[in-house]
């Protein structure tokens, strides 16, 4: 076996130069989709299509071989049918090419002829130097340098840098499954490993580590492959950055559906819940939670202790808040006695945690000032350790002041707020949603996400406490 | 006690003339803005301003107490201070009207001195034949004869007719905290039952089970008021249409902070659960469940098995998706040799369920005519009681003609099929979403919701098939 080294993996995510193999016609081939993307979303690198049966493409010139490059190449992407793939990566191997996705399918997903296909690129990896991604895998994606290796056209072409990485063993954690841009969820790196033939989560979890661009990471696994490794990378990990891992094929069916499609067998689910929970890192159990969740994180952000304030602009929707704070093991404050009598003057039903602002809003004359002083009051109380808001965005609701409020609130106050947004019409939604985010200010399809992402803060800062007094 | 009587609450969502008590101030008053919902909402009855400092509001005469409106009154809707309800709640009994819908807060919500404030509207419905809903409350809406309480101005004024009744104790499932014309729920009726000072949920759900138009009841509760009555009432309606109920206050710090909103006094969990089983209703714990789930049913709809095909355009979603199925009680159909052949001429992975409809999309060359095949294959199946599609919406995806296909599958097969769409625009997501929900295929927000409406549609049809074994 190689020793395993984050750096390894440099050549996925990072290169200067790209050859890619794949069908090159003009608007529909998978090779051309993937130079396309790559144009747009403004790799910096050099691109070296490879196809025999064209001499152009895009303004690029197209080789008959991988050989004919005169320059050195740092990742190969290939999508061409699987039993030509071998000799490809030979070829690849030969040129000195340091990586390889490979995004063609029918290997060890598909029965014993796609295994002893898959086993071929393995011999070429183990007698070379090249590493391989895949097969079966969507690839990488940078947002630093514009990489991007899915072949299918996206219809965007932006994606907010930012601390997340997601990975995962599927392509729908991919840039052409997700509105991205439209989310705009701040991303640093993503990548598919798919079959795993031979770049598995050991490697990733250790590039990821020591990637200075990620914050926190979200895995997507149905299975390990390496489970001493894994501990140990996953471990290292968290004592620097938070990791999120949503592991399906958790039940029967689900296991023998996952084998159907990466060739994996995924062992039985309290194995993995337990491995998770002894490395440190967090397990989120829902697609939504899954991409929503990352952006309450980053290294240096921890709390205190785990005493929520329920902000709702309806005494239902703080009942809802609450169960859900209860099931996240977070603890509804107790307000100051201070904080109580600013409370009690605005409402009497906002002087008690869940505050329900509902009754204010329907009475007062002024009801930003009174928004702005129950908020203020809350989120300076030091019995409170964050906050969730369920805000009211409707007609006569002074969103664009209510957001103003809470970016000027949590820069100075730097406790985590977390917003789910409800009201009368989608754009308004939509709209106050984007002015939320691009504050920095996460806001959640689901109320009770919003409250369980600051339980899942509250279990890292836990985790992390734990660590240092460990280590002392 | 009064006997009561599903007809007893026909004015409180039929009435011919309404009394409207509250501000009339333009623009801004609650009573105004009561008024104004309604004439936008099309309502077809008599309208009747009562505020002894308007004589006119939005082209209607205002009058300046109730007894001076000559005409029968059915429904009046308060919204003045609460110690000024009492009285205008004895004028409205003496002057002969049905029922009063009391929007005003502060009652027993509010500790000791509303809550006799509150006995006062209680003891003035005893001694007359007025009935109460609220206080604490947005009231009523009915879609059929454009019936709406609610005093915030919604912006928006059509809902779509259908048959879903949403009903509450709280305001937030109302009209006012939902997009509910651009989410396009079909909905019936919707009501908020509040403090339930007089009518309560025993009440409601008799006048849902005999209302004609509503063919599937949602009830977000957090405690029942009468358990015999609810008992008995619950198994009447579960005879005739589904009951779905959303219980917050699971809790103990929920069921604390439910009291301080409407007074109520939640028991333990357990309890409700087990009452929830035993009369046939079905359980959902999300709002976003709460929302989307009563689309799949209606009183008709039944499955024979509880055998799921999933079709998904990635393995990763397939796994996710049967994971969710087997939580919700349902088994992966086994396909017949048939369509099993029919679908591995189409690919290696289409022949088994989960369906994996990537690979043949990725590589055929007319996309169209393969997901045409492969899904009528599976939807024809007799093995197969019902579907969920995790449905790719991008770029060269052909919507459209999918759209289409599932209308015309749906329509000659009969078989439920929920939706998930995931894609690289919201734009495109939403839209593809109003084409599928304008011919009656219900979308998702989530995955695994699309996949648990289809387990919640098999759990009701083995409790109608129980009740017809038990009654034979």
């Amino acid at each position: 076996m190689r020793i395993r080294d984050g750096n390894d993996l440099k050549a996925f995510f990072e290169p200067d130069s790209i050859a890619v193999f794949g069908s090159l016609k003009d608007g529909m081939g998978l090779g051309y989709g993937a130079i396309r993307n790559m144009l747009e979303f403004g790799f910096k690198g050099r691109i070296y299509p490879v196809n025999p049966n064209y001499t152009e493409v895009l303004g690029l010139k197209a080789y008959a071989a991988v050989g004919e490059v005169s320059e050195s190449i740092d990742l190969a992407v290939v999508i061409t049918p699987a039993p030509t793939v071998p000799e490809i990566i030979d070829q690849c191997a030969q040129k000195g090419v340091k990586a390889a996705i490979i995004v063609s399918e029918h290997f060890a997903e598909s029965g014993d002829s796609g295994a002893r296909l898959q086993q071929q690129l393995v011999d070429i990896a183990r007698r070379s130097n090249i590493r391989i991604m895949g097969p079966n895998t969507i690839g990488t994606l940078n947002t630093v340098n514009g990489l991007v290796t899915t072949p299918y056209l996206l219809g965007y072409s932006r994606i907010q840098k930012g601390g997340i990485a997601y990975c995962s063993q599927s392509g729908i954690v991919a840039a052409q499954c997700q509105p991205l841009e439209d989310k705009a969820y701040p991303i640093s790196k993503m990548c598919d490993l798919a079959n795993k033939c031979d770049v598995n989560e050991v490697d990733i979890l250790n590039y990821l580590a020591d990637d200075p661009e990620t914050e926190v990471v979200a895995m997507h696994m149905e299975d390990v492959r390496d489970g001493q490794g894994f501990m140990e990378a996953a471990r290292r990990l968290t004592a620097r950055k938070p990791l999120l891992i949503f592991r399906p094929a958790r039940s029967e069916a689900g296991a023998r559906a996952s084998a159907s499609h990466t060739g994996s067998l995924a062992g039985k689910d309290e194995v993995y819940d337990s491995a998770i929970k002894q490395v440190g890192a967090i397990r989120v159990n829902t697609w939504q939670k899954f991409w929503e969740t990352p952006r309450i994180f980053n290294p240096q952000r921890t709390i205190e202790g785990n005493r929520i304030a329920i902000i709702a602009y309806s005494g239902g929707a703080g009942v809802v808040a609450v169960d859900a704070a209860e099931e996240a093991g977070l603890a509804l404050a107790g307000f100051t006695p201070v904080t109580s009598d600013r409370l009690r003057r605005i409402g009497s039903r906002a002087a008690r945690n869940p505050v329900d602002l509902g009754p204010v809003l329907s009475a007062a004359s002024d009801t930003v000032s009174v928004q702005d002083e129950a908020i203020t009051a809350i989120l300076e109380d030091e019995n409170v350790d964050c906050a969730s808001i369920a805000l009211y965005v409707g007609v006569l609701a002074p969103e664009q002041y209510i957001v103003e409020l809470l970016e000027r609130l949590t820069q100075s106050i730097s406790k985590p707020v977390t917003i789910w947004l409800y009201g009368t019409q989608l754009s308004m939604l939509e709209e106050t949603s984007r002015l939320l985010e691009a504050r920095g200010l996460p806001t959640f399809t689901e109320l009770e996400t919003a409250v369980k992402a600051l339980g899942m803060l509250a279990e890292y800062s836990r985790f992390r406490s734990d660590s240092v007094h460990n280590a002392a």
